[in-house]
């Protein structure tokens, strides 16, 4: 698939998404919706990825949804005041940024934004469902859908909250301001920040950690086993799931290897790999599609 | 209507209540609750509107319940050994506490505490389905419920450990310790600490950011996408209505204002009003009543 | 009991039960689990027990599961490819850790960490249901799964994000490093960090002021709310049970002691005990098994 809106490049085991309008900040597009799917697809494909970077090209991270793209927006227009279930429930009307977020959500691989510069709309509320989020001194972060007439997207009311607590997330998408690299890291968005040159080595870093020392097959687990019991109600749920793993990874080639080489002090050399070794339990839920049956 | 227990005030789009029984550092009463929940009405249905700061006369906030108050408490005593559903059911022994808490919950304007001095009991867990917490240096806050051989009431249970984590919620309730607005603003329960006399200036400036900037409609929509998703299972479902808001708010004339003041680089001036612009599918969810029909 | 791998001790209150088998680092197995279970029991079941320490013999706190104790994982392999319900359902496959976690999830008195050493692998997931971690400088933490081969365990995917936010758990699985006290610190794992001498003594302040100052069952009412609430959808849920908890407790005898005591500026003496005054609606819920009816 030749790429328009992105650039990937593979090394090392880590898979770097560059959002690539640096003319237009990385403004957020159909096509580039379209392109990070196809790339977070072929990561979740690829034994070779153990980790995915998102980062922009130029001065920008992603200046929101570019207001000249015809497909950028829903392109019908709604009445907002019917009560008609059918214009509701219209596939239609699904929002771009949740389309991108479910998908990420669903990844089996570590993902890391390193956010280069400013990230605003959809440029802040695409990094909710990634797993760490590292930034340069020259970021800035703006949840200014309120300024816009607009709500927060990007099922960011349900991932936003979960990262920075309710109070904060309320206070930054009621003002709508843009806030820099400090107030996100002090109000827990982001992991750490550091000068504009080091940001994409801080972020090799963590995902070579990775690649280097752990089970791809165990790490996939874990990201599912996480991200899916943060919504569940008791932690029964978790020991069925958790059990069922350990069950299965215990009797995998993964666990000696890692016993072994834990033994031996060396590093290890894990065989298993996600594309054919994910245990037979593995999906363990169903997928919440659109809608739900009684909600037809 | 006329209050006795509070005192309202509307200035440049903020609603101010304050608690009004100096004398008793603002207790809580019957009154005071109904008093409240009518301001709550009043608010909610006034477009001029816009936010809600809450704070204490005098040098208290709220001292905890009245024990003076003959209402103040479950009138009729209950038998505490007894398995009669009858007898728990009983919307008579609806805790006070709760009913406000559920109430300020389904609000639709930003909510602020200005927290000026002691606040206990119901003084302190009021306080938590506001959006955002400051305090005087002269706050003090105590979830005493143990000392006094009850328990933590007003949903706090629900609330208290999504702001301030686990962990932190317990030490509070386990211990009843009362606490300064230094612990309060370590332990993440307060963004911030003012001296006295900025207390209400800082609260003002934080209302006045909303109102100046952002459309009542998205912010009103905001909140409620906000809370609700807290307790939701799956992202899905923050999605469904986001997709929603996104469209029928991008159909309406307040992101036509959002995108022109942001290109014509001046302060919006947004047309929709919560009283009569929200959309179609709002309220998008089944508030539950006291008993749902399961465990009646 | 005699117990072979622990010891209990019981003082003012405080039951401390110390993992003992410091020439392993107080390594699991099987027996350790049995034996920590019957200690919460016994806890529960003994009105003289107001708290619970853990701590561990030695210079280690626990250095995960005994890799050489024949019972310390499932016994039996399973085909870790199989599709099969019946073998994932089997409840030999319970992870041991879950069963330990599940347990302290539902004990009536609060539960403190006091972290001398390392604590590895189920030394630290079995910390996350406990209500409160201290660390000793020279604790050390590892959530080191993922370079075993394996997967957190112990409902970690539940409990861990809950406590230090969803980034900080993913990070520290992830990478699976082990690592100091200062970062479980800043991390939101521990609430504070001891010199060695003072770690004990810190957890028994902590414990002795929840002993000296609260009603036992409003402390055993607290923690089931505060955890069980965690997961729940809304806050009417808790509004349901705090609205009985409060009319039960407001006509038990620690009531009046309570006000009695605060007005007469003078330590409480609560006569309600957790043996024998639990209100009628405790528990409220249906605890879940290991598989429900629609799993089976």
């Amino acid at each position: 698939m030749q790429y328009h809106h992105i650039t990937t490049d593979l090394a090392d085991g880590v898979m770097t998404l560059t959002l690539n309008r640096p003319e237009r900040l990385n403004a957020f597009t159909q096509a580039m919706l379209d392109e990070m799917i196809a790339t977070f697809d072929a990561a979740d494909a690829d034994d070779d990825v153990r980790a995915i970077i998102l980062t922009g090209a130029g001065r920008g991270f992603c200046a929101g949804v570019d207001l000249d793209d015809p497909n950028a927006f829903t392109a019908a227009k709604v009445d907002p005041k019917t009560r008609d279930a059918a214009t509701w429930n219209d596939p239609a009307n699904r929002d771009m940024g949740g389309v991108l977020a479910l998908r990420i959500f669903n990844c089996l691989k570590p993902v890391i934004a390193a956010v280069n510069g400013p990230a605003v709309g959809i440029g802040a509320t695409m990094q909710l469902p990634m797993d760490i989020r590292i930034a340069s001194e020259t970021a800035r972060f703006g949840f200014v859908f309120a300024r816009r007439g607009i709500v927060p997207e990007a099922a960011s009311s349900w991932f936003l909250p979960r990262l920075v607590g309710m109070s904060q997330a309320l206070e930054w998408c009621y003002s709508g301001r843009v806030f820099g690299a400090d107030e996100a890291h002090a109000g827990g968005l982001v992991r750490s920040v550091h000068a504009p040159d080091d940001l994409l080595p801080a972020a090799r870093a963590i995902a070579q950690e990775i690649a280097d020392n752990t089970a791809p097959v165990s790490i996939a687990l874990t990201r599912q086993m996480m991200w899916r019991m943060a919504g569940a109600d008791h932690p029964m749920q978790a020991h069925r799931i958790d059990s069922r793993a350990i069950a299965a990874r215990s009797s995998m080639a993964d666990a000696d290897e890692g016993v072994a080489s834990f033994l031996e002090k060396r590093a290890p050399a894990f065989p298993d790999r996600v594309s054919r070794d994910m245990p037979g339990f593995y999906p363990w839920w169903t997928e919440p599609g659109w809608l739900d049956e009684e909600e037809k």
